[in-house]
């Protein structure tokens, strides 16, 4: 597992670990969205990922990046979204137990496919101090290896490799590239890949003006915690992890914040020009577009989506 | 203009001539679908072709197939659905005008779609009688050609060319091509194209129970019309086309029926693990094979989902 900042040989590394257990997504184009922006545009199709979101891929990295010690109790985390899947999907591949706990109003959808998965879940009541308290009676119980969804450099370094395949397949040099920011994960992974494979694109993430943690705590220089955070955006609501905040520092170039009004109707237009699935927290960059936050005009824009994993019982759509 | 059964180079030409102005679309698999059905599956996703569905093939064969004289008024044809974005569009391409006639009552969506391709559209009451009088009318006034969705040897002949693109692409021989039945432009196009390219795949076509119509009009050896419709599967609510029915007795090797609520399901499966959208018609054959009406097991099978365009404020997915 890492312990520093990864290095460009660390992220073509957990690349090749990853490889035989995720889907090379892939980059999709769109001429009504060119036509509409001037611009164009490079969807990461991460919808179309293992378990439904790019958090397949550091899930995968870290299961397989532990040695036979830490891996033989199996792991454990707490997440009610995208990397519960992802990290129960990991271990059964790599066939050690997994403990996920969940709080009691998870989407049935979402426990539903942790048990798929072969993962052991444990409830607890929805909020941070029982889920924290939770895990920690799970995780002594079992022993198991407690795996953080995005504060961890091994965790870091995978989620890098979707803007490498963005390099990789798309034949154009990228202006900009667009990311959607909660923990941080993904952000700081593509912030990274960028700096060592594309160094003259810039990044600029993307973030739910109801949870603008990253944006305040990148605008003041330090870590501001989420407080009440609301959003539709729901893989959005967490704050920034320590160990991404410094990445995200020095190798972001800007953070813009969108209304809610903005991520429904992008994710509307993803639907239906698209013809695709994507969760809310995948079209924030395209909503901070259609509010003009960013000047894609003339330009190369890759744009990552980060999952598909919707309640299609509660699609924010209406008349 | 053909005036025949498209022969394998009417197919080829057809296919040759739209192939500048169409998406050739991705065949996509899904490991959750085959594990689901012991079977291998591979989806042809019309859903992202131009316009939304297959019917931009056929429609724009027909526009470039007319003559200098039959084009110069334009084109016109009466319709709520998909034919009528597709002929619009075709129209724009080949700079001629084209007049829609469209039921008072279609979805505002569909209305918006004709007239970004600069179709006009004549509004009539929502019944058979008054969309033909009215094209009638409109045709008279304008001297446009009129364009029917299926009933065309030229747009049987485009159609063929979903299934020729499958075969191209899928480095396997089929057991099964599955494909919806409306009025029958596809499917006698699949069939033609199956027959011609890939002879020894069986062609099977999947049809709404309520609107059964080719199924009795395949068992009884005579066209029976479709009486009183009704299916969400909107694109599936026409009856048999004269030409399109001699095609498909001879070369369809049988027609399953699937009900209501099989559609649904199918069509939730296919977002939730697909995370692609599809309209209610391309979820039908997979119905068929949620209902066992078709034997998968251990078999390559094709699907061809033939659109994509749904009302989103109005899908059918509840707790």
């Amino acid at each position: 597992m890492l312990t520093n900042i990864p290095s460009r040989a660390d992220i073509i590394s957990a690349h090749h670990r990853i490889k035989p257990y995720i889907n090379r997504t892939p980059v999709l184009t769109s001429q009504t969205f060119n036509a509409l922006f001037s611009s164009s545009l490079f969807f990461k199709c991460e919808n179309f990922q293992k378990a439904g979101a790019f958090k397949s891929r550091g899930a995968v990295n870290l299961v397989f990046s532990l040695n036979e010690n830490d891996a033989k109790n199996g792991v454990c985390t707490h997440s009610s979204g995208n990397h519960a899947q992802a990290l129960a999907r990991a271990a059964q591949i790599r066939k050690i137990p997994s403990y996920i706990v969940m709080p009691s109003n998870s989407p049935k959808v979402k426990i539903n496919a942790v048990r798929e998965y072969g993962g052991q879940i444990h409830f607890c009541d929805p909020n941070l101090a029982a889920r924290e308290s939770t895990l920690l009676k799970v995780q002594k119980e079992t022993g198991a290896f407690e795996v953080h969804p995005y504060n961890n450099f091994s965790i870091i370094a995978a989620q890098a490799s979707a803007s490498v395949e963005m390099f990789e397949d798309i034949n154009e040099q990228l202006d900009l590239l667009l990311c959607p920011v909660g923990g941080g994960g993904l952000l700081s992974g593509t912030a990274l890949g960028t700096h060592y494979f594309s160094k003259k694109t810039h990044v600029i993430a993307c973030e739910p003006q109801g949870a603008d943690d990253a944006y305040r705590s990148f605008k003041k220089g330090e870590i501001i915690p989420s407080l009440n955070p609301n959003t539709i955006a729901d893989g959005l609501l967490t704050s920034l992890g320590s160990k991404n905040f410094p990445i995200i520092q020095k190798y972001v170039n800007d953070i813009v914040t969108v209304n809610e009004n903005s991520i429904i109707k992008a994710m509307r237009l993803i639907f239906e020009r698209m013809k695709i699935i994507v969760e809310p927290s995948s079209a924030v960059p395209l909503a901070a577009i259609l509010e003009n936050k960013i000047d894609v005009i003339n330009k190369k824009v890759g744009i990552i989506l980060s999952g598909g994993n919707v309640d299609l019982s509660e699609l924010p759509f209406w008349k």
